[in-house]
């Protein structure tokens, strides 16, 4: 279904998820009614195993295109990358002004500025407790807790009711920075009456309430206090700015100096440090350069590359080929992270490779979610207590998992509302049922090097029979008009056999193209797209039998 | 270091461990003592992710075949794929008869089979308690507890001393079929003095002990009978029989029908039957064309694919590609093991197609571990007492983990012996420390297709660069003698662009080879090879310009 300005607009509420309920990332919603379009999030997501050589995907935004004139802003939840990092892409085919609260708007700010964006685009920061119009919208930002500083719920107010969309969340009664979470707000909006709630599902699979994060304060001072006589290196995730404030706490406490390694680590610790979000105490940071100038037990390393990201910092010094830190047996490296789904193999690669060198690694229970586990989620209903559950964030799974919750909780299934990135959610003001009005293609985008969408599922299938048994090339010169060959066949192979030891078999495979021309001369096909058939499907057949491989063939005729 | 048959005999004991110390798989270790060698384990390993293309990765034997004569035969621990896979491969080059138990030696004739080897091999079923002798060794086989029935672990008898390898094992004090593990003989053993153990490490990291095997019949009867009203499609490892066992069992106390789906897990049930392994209560098993005349909640289907290989059973009714079983609402899908590190996200993907179709899915805590954890560690090293300790089996971190209990056990950093694949350890009679006496050659040798070795690292090399960014071929004629060109540049793409987007790249780079072309020409360059360097690399830097990407290019001149 595709809608242009030129439709009547709708006076029912519209959602519409553009991306992000089929696979984590890629977070982008957009709420209509009638006249007014707001976007919630912007996310990109890192491409699944599959997509080879795509660097990142990017949701498919036409509908917004098709409707710019409505579209009235963005509104960001939080400043991961599923949720921010699509913006440079998409604000370039759908400019419209961004709100946020303050950190979430200062690393947007970055991302802005590295793709120079940053004087042609508007961003509001927004404080928690503020509301904003924008059409027929009241969007208001609620406080929650988050694995990242300065997370938002929303709470939206159209015409057709108040829709509350968590954003990620979990429930901290003892955040390391700010407030906890507004429970009283959220009980406050229930009592209001909600219409639907959009609920974070990423741990809804798991039992109770996830730790809050200043249980790792306590860990980590453990740590420090067993780990003496040992240079600490601490890889985390570098948006976690309470987990870095808390290693810098207790580096200071022990009397250790910290040092910084990783862009995405420094460039986050000076954003939060400039804003206040950090503290650092004086004479605490020192640069990796002079770390030299300190005993190894007088110093700690935060670092990037907790997901076992083979360029990232932590990679370097555990293949012994990083610059300035070399892994010693007297080291102690604490992941204070979980992999990622995905990412366990990379993160054990790393393991294995700093325990090689004879360091001790700590990977175990150092890290707890920033996500709300299921009784967070049973509070959140109760308190919010919406008409309608609609469970977003996370995988399949784990929106199938909140639905269970819903159920336990009382709710109808025909009150729990499962839909599919590109379902356009309509919910009328008459207290009838929602129901799906139509269908958004909402393909992601797939970004590779300079290029945006110029990979899809075409190059994509051919990368993977590359990838799989290589490319044979058939050259071949022919005379025009005679069809006479004057040149080869040749054949050039690449990442299909070990070609020294395989004389033989190219040879062989010559001859099958020499008897495939002879044969198609003898019965005068002079068709070239004929005869590079014959070429292709001859040598591919004898390939197969000799080697049971599918290399692609590529037969290119030259006309003399 | 080569040895050939003409050097002379070493008349120390040498342990080389000819694969599988680096990666999980591939686990073969040859032991010599003067004219003897012995060859413990066999395995294959499947291929990480950048080895494209690789179906599996078998290990180097050269030494065995440089030193054929000498080598008296394969003695196998147990029947996993990662102890037993490479046989067939290995067996063409190194003939030597096979020694196992009754239930690993069928397995062993299931592959030999499939290769048409079951006439050129002799194995030759050992009884757990019995010793065979192979030159200057006894081997004695002693009863242990795995994820599959009939594992051993070996004693071998030098004349430099006693060496026990516990082969992949847990201590099951209640194991379903069969004894526990002979922790007497081990104990006696012991007592006579043991010069090294190597011990299974791949469970050293977790902290007690490894539930019995039995406890997992508990939890099927709890599923069973909580899940009534529903059909149970219950994945699980296929050599693991005892969990089958358990399963059938379940199945019939609750009157339930059992359907087996999965080439694999149809043909170890077969043997296992065979052999008294598992004992199936008649009536029970049903075709699974069947299972249409039952009412679903009456039947179990038993099938392959819990690591989510695509094209296992479990996948395909996950896709709705299954031909014979289709997944309904109704279904309980219970995952009765983890994920081996790396398939994580791929049965992430299953779960979530499986809960789209809106059946319920059951993963957690439907399976235990076939490796015993630290206290098991810690019990075998306390029976065998060994001079030194020699940490095999699972990754470098696991075994540096076992490496840390011995050392809580009181072993001093020089009696814990960390080697790796290709290490020549020898260990004299004397008394002295023993030592590396040289290296031998062990990278791991790739089969693709019917292809052994003739993929290795500048194919692999090929096959990234073509899976990233694809392949450019550059095609052009040229007259011999005065290199005129006579047809062409011509592009051809694969995997590197959307082709009908990128019309104005294609014709732009056709002129930067037609500028370059004019350029050598001018400059009287008539070397064939400078001038293809000339074409891919101004192509190159021109598509690296324009995109980012770095296609593999192929520049293919015709002479004419």
């Amino acid at each position: 279904m595709k809608k242009s300005n030129n439709d009547l607009p709708h006076s029912k509420l519209r959602i519409i998820p553009l991306g992000g309920l089929e696979q984590i990332g890629l977070n982008i919603t957009a709420f209509e009614y009638e006249d007014s379009i707001i976007v919630v999030d912007c996310g990109l997501a890192f491409p699944e195993d599959d997509m080879l050589g795509v660097d990142l995907c990017i949701p498919d935004v036409s509908y917004l295109e098709e409707n710019i004139n409505r579209v009235r802003g963005f509104v960001i939840t939080h400043g991961h990358e599923d949720h921010i990092g699509a913006l440079p892409y998409v604000l370039q085919k759908v400019s419209a002004p961004i709100y946020a609260t303050k950190l979430t708007v200062a690393l947007i700010d970055k991302k802005l500025e590295e793709h120079g964006m940053l004087k042609t685009v508007k961003r509001k920061v927004i404080a928690h407790g503020q509301s904003i119009n924008l059409g027929q919208f009241r969007i208001e930002f609620i406080k929650t807790n988050h694995s990242i500083a300065d997370a938002a719920a929303l709470a939206i107010y159209s015409p057709a009711g108040i829709v509350v969309h968590t954003g990620d969340f979990k429930v901290d009664y003892t955040p390391v920075y700010g407030d906890a979470i507004d429970l009283q707000r959220f009980g406050e909006i229930g009592k209001k009456g909600v219409l639907a709630l959009m609920c974070d599902s990423t741990n809804a699979e798991r039992e109770g309430f996830t730790k809050s994060e200043k249980t790792i304060g306590r860990i980590f001072d453990e740590i420090f206090g067993e780990h003496q006589e040992n240079r600490l290196i601490i890889a985390t995730f570098a948006s976690n700015v309470d987990r870095v404030q808390q290693i810098i706490n207790t580096a200071y406490k022990y009397g250790r100096k910290v040092a910084v390694e990783g862009r995405s680590m420094t460039n986050v610790i000076e954003v939060a440090t400039e804003l206040g979000y950090i503290n650092i105490p004086e004479n605490t940071l020192i640069d990796l350069n002079d770390l030299k100038n300190y005993a190894d037990e007088k110093t700690v390393i935060i670092t990037t590359g907790s997901q076992g990201e083979s360029m990232a910092a932590l990679s370097r010094m555990a293949q012994n080929i990083h610059k300035k830190v070399t892994i010693r047996p007297t080291d102690t490296i604490v992941f204070s992270s979980t992999p990622i789904p995905g990412n366990e193999k990379a993160v054990d690669k790393v393991i294995n490779e700093l325990e090689s060198n004879g360091a001790e690694v700590i990977f175990q229970d150092v890290h707890v979610s920033g996500h709300a586990c299921k009784e967070e989620i049973k509070l959140i209903y109760s308190l919010v207590k919406p008409k309608y559950a609609l469970p977003v964030h996370g995988e399949i799974r784990h929106r199938h998992a909140q639905g269970r919750i819903a159920k336990e909780l009382g709710y109808d299934t025909d009150h729990i509302l499962m839909i599919n990135s590109g379902d356009v959610l309509e919910i009328a003001d008459d207290g009838s049922k929602p129901s799906i009005a139509g269908h958004i293609h909402t393909d992601s985008v797939y970004v590779d090097g300079l290029g945006v969408g110029d990979v899809g599922s075409v190059v994509l299938r051919d990368r993977q029979r590359l990838s799989e048994d290589g490319v044979v090339v058939i050259a071949l010169s022919m005379e025009r008009g005679t069809n006479q060959v004057l040149s080869g066949p040749e054949i050039i192979s690449r990442g299909f056999v070990y070609v020294k030891e395989a004389d033989e078999l190219l040879e062989d495979a010559t001859s099958v193209l020499e008897m495939t021309i002879e044969e198609l001369q003898d019965r005068n096909v002079n068709d070239w797209g004929k005869i590079r058939q014959a070429l292709r499907e001859n040598l591919s057949s004898y390939i197969w039998q000799r080697t049971k491989r599918r290399p692609m063939i590529l037969p290119v005729i030259m006309e003399v």
